[in-house]
């Protein structure tokens, strides 16, 4: 894996300065039509062994380019920020839109690595990651992401030149302290680690390029010659066809006996009644929040349903029984443009909670597989993979001390029906029934498909989904309010 | 996951047996439209809890279809053979060919699950078995299989009273006897690993579709159209585009410095020395391979090189040292119409040794990435693939006990010449050189960019690569020699 990059590759300065000013004028060029195209994000991952020359590399493609449309990141200590959220989010924080070149210096690579060379994790949990890793970087590929992975080799006996020759020039001497020494004690160790590491994680559409460290002519100009040419092949890739659907058909919930048709739509709860138990789980809920341990982690509520489900409605009995300094409402419709921008996750991550607080989604993540799917708004493999994207997201999730409900609001056609008059006849409700509306309830069967596959692959053990029977609204949100105390209490 | 499949699902037998003829006829026609394209293999998982009905559902598709096509492949204990082989063998020789369909009655699922439910394997082990099997499973559809995996699904409840009726019916008894009870306690934790290992290995090419096993009537038919749903929407999809590439560019080496133009090839060694040499480490093979723990292990050894490069000459050298009845030697040329209905590794799988023997290739599952890549043969995106398939399969071989190591013969363009014109002018030597030979002298450059990259990309350190200088031939097969004895002695 390293013999190519332990050759001693050196390029004369004479050459250098013939190469560079084309260069540079090529990765400018590039990086305009790719800013104009705006057709994928470009990410270059920095990786390797120290004295290797990435920030150096780093500065110079900022220095080659223009800086102000590249996004550098390094990933120093978790701030307090970071640390109350799932792993990866420091790192969806930091991917860049279409059109745009991030540089993520150490990415999500670098702390399995490091923990594992210094016996913190055991090669189960390394493998572990490396399983997430090669998951997440599929996703950011199927989204359309141009990944480069630079490794940032050098040899035991290069590694420690460099460490001498910088420390015996003043000039330099500063960059070298004990941590380096110390570090480059456990090489083996770091090599070994990593050699599996690059090879179990060097997929075709994000391999890792070792680049040999020990001339910086050398290192700039391959890692500026290879950027430009994926960057060049990508952009003038023409538009190709259908992609070959290679996913088979799921099964058909057609026999009139499913996950829906088995909800009882017929059961009522009392106005009286209603009240009281509203008045009884809001009370509970709002106990529960001021619970010791409930600093110690976040409620994320999902809530999906057909339109006039009453999804508003609970979610406001819900906020009710909430302090509105620990809870935030993401209602969910159509994507910004920034958040077009990005993988379709994007969007979700960016609101997830600190911990003591709860965010509330009106609509979610699942619209990749109802309406997305429904309208054809994206390809059959797109929503295909998106379960296991979504179950792996929402496993970080639960990983994190995260207690998640989603549920499921179903009412019948004819309840559908009537409320939709209900709303056209009532003046401050008009604004809730569009055009758009009747249109999605011509499609019922095919929503009705859509959820029941949607419950089929992601009510997981972990993540059930709560079906909620939502003809009547009063049992309706008690049900919701019932279970969310009851998750709560059983989490704390 | 499961709640689909809780639901009591019924067909009833007026609807049965009005739809099973049609469904009958339209299985056959696209069994045999399969049959003629001859365009796929499909593969179809069989799995799920004991009196789901897997075996009445596997008889019956044998039933309705042209059984002489369907290749049906149970895994009882393992055979003396495979125990020899690596867990994937018995698998791969199961795979059906283009055109056919391959019925796996508890396939690579079934091992990982029960290990787990009866706690021999640890969670850490059983998240590797899913890796390796989302990447086999990958690899599989990669190449165009189409795979339908069913689980076939009680609840608690209806499993108990499946048991139950069986034992009371006399006719059915039999098939109920102490250990199916005694597995019925282990319900909770069977559901468990299950739903987890389903959950985990769904992805959008083979996703598990969870079938009710209550009623025979609707589980049947429920598989018939699924099946057939599937088939003809793969037969009728019509021949698709290029392909987006989605892979980045590899490091190229043309700096002059690469693995092999650091290789010493001025190298030499007198016959006399030669000789001598040549009888001492032939003498240690064989020696070694009659050590009692040879019989334990098994040896690979693969050779590549350019044209005229020594390859055969090496071999024998090598099989001079060997008793007939231990070794098998494989030359690799165009795959067979047997090899090209299959995944492209299945070729390299049918030849692995059992313990105490040695597999020789002359040429290997490298042509993929050497001549396959330079001549075209297969897209950039199934080479680029190759590399991790091939670091896949090594690693399962390694982790068998085989011994395996990797020879580059490397010959300079000048002394490569040479021996074609000896080869030309020597009567006995003329069969060795064909224009093929001189028309891929030509593209020289190129099959030195493929073997770096080869090299890069599969050198490992459970598997490096051996480059040997050849352009003295003594020197050459010595050098080989030497390494095999001292790989192999470091085994025992």
């Amino acid at each position: 894996m390293f013999e190519s990059a332990e050759l001693g590759h050196k390029i004369d300065k004479g050459t250098y300065d013939r190469d560079v000013p084309k260069l540079r004028e090529d990765l400018l060029n590039v990086q305009y039509d790719l800013g104009e195209k705006k057709s994928f994000p470009v990410i270059i991952v920095v990786g390797g062994v120290d004295g290797a020359g990435k920030s150096e590399t780093v500065n110079l493609l900022n220095e080659w380019m223009d800086p102000r449309h590249i996004h550098t990141h390094a990933f120093p200590e978790l701030s307090d920020e970071e640390r109350e959220r799932p792993y990866m989010w420091r790192f969806w924080r930091a991917l860049p839109p279409r059109g745009r070149i991030g540089i993520l210096f150490g990415a999500w690579h670098t702390a399995p690595i490091v923990e594992r060379v210094l016996g913190r994790i055991r090669n189960a949990q390394l493998g572990q990651s490396i399983e997430e890793i090669i998951r997440f970087e599929k996703m950011l590929t199927d989204e359309g992401v141009l990944i480069l992975k630079f490794w940032f080799h050098l040899s035991k006996q290069q590694q420690k030149q460099r460490l001498k020759a910088l420390e015996k020039d003043p000039q330099t001497r500063w960059r070298v302290n004990d941590t380096d020494w110390e570090r480059f004690k456990s090489y083996d160790r770091f090599r070994k680690v990593s050699e599996y590491f690059i090879r179990q994680t060097s997929t075709p559409e994000a391999p890792w390029i070792v680049v040999e460290g020990l001339d910086h002519r050398y290192r700039i100009l391959t890692v500026g010659k290879l950027l430009l040419a994926a960057m060049r092949e990508r952009l003038d890739e023409k538009p190709f066809g259908r992609l070959p659907d290679k996913t088979p058909p799921l099964l058909p919930h057609v026999n009139g006996k499913d996950v829906l048709t088995a909800l009882d739509l017929s059961k009522t709860l009392k106005k009286e009644k209603y009240n009281k138990d509203l008045e009884t789980w809001q009370g509970r809920l709002n106990l529960l929040t001021r619970h010791p341990k409930f600093k110690e982690m976040s409620v994320i509520l999902v809530f999906e349903g057909q339109d006039a489900a009453g999804k508003g409605g609970a979610i406001r009995r819900v906020t009710q029984a909430l302090d509105a300094r620990i809870y935030q409402g993401i209602p969910i419709a159509a994507p910004t443009e920034e958040e077009r921008a990005q993988p379709y996750l994007w969007r979700f991550w960016r609101h997830l909670p600190r911990r003591g607080r709860f965010t509330i989604f009106d609509r979610s993540w699942y619209g990749r597989v109802l309406v997305e799917r429904v309208e054809g708004f994206c390809s059959e493999s797109d929503w295909m993979r998106a379960y296991s994207e979504i179950n792996d997201f929402e496993r970080q999730l639960l990983s994190n001390k995260t207690v998640l409900l989603k549920f499921w609001l179903q009412i019948s056609k004819e309840e559908q029906l009537n409320r939709f008059k209900e709303r056209e006849k009532t003046a401050f409700k008009r604004f809730k029934i569009t055009e758009e509306d009747w249109r999605n309830r011509n499609k019922w069967e095919q929503y009705h498909q859509a959820v029941c596959d949607m419950v089929d692959r992601t009510s997981t053990e972990i993540a059930p989904w709560t079906l909620v029977g939502a003809n009547d609204k009063y049992d309706a949100r008690i049900k919701v309010l019932k279970t969310i105390v009851n998750r709560i209490e059983a989490a704390l």
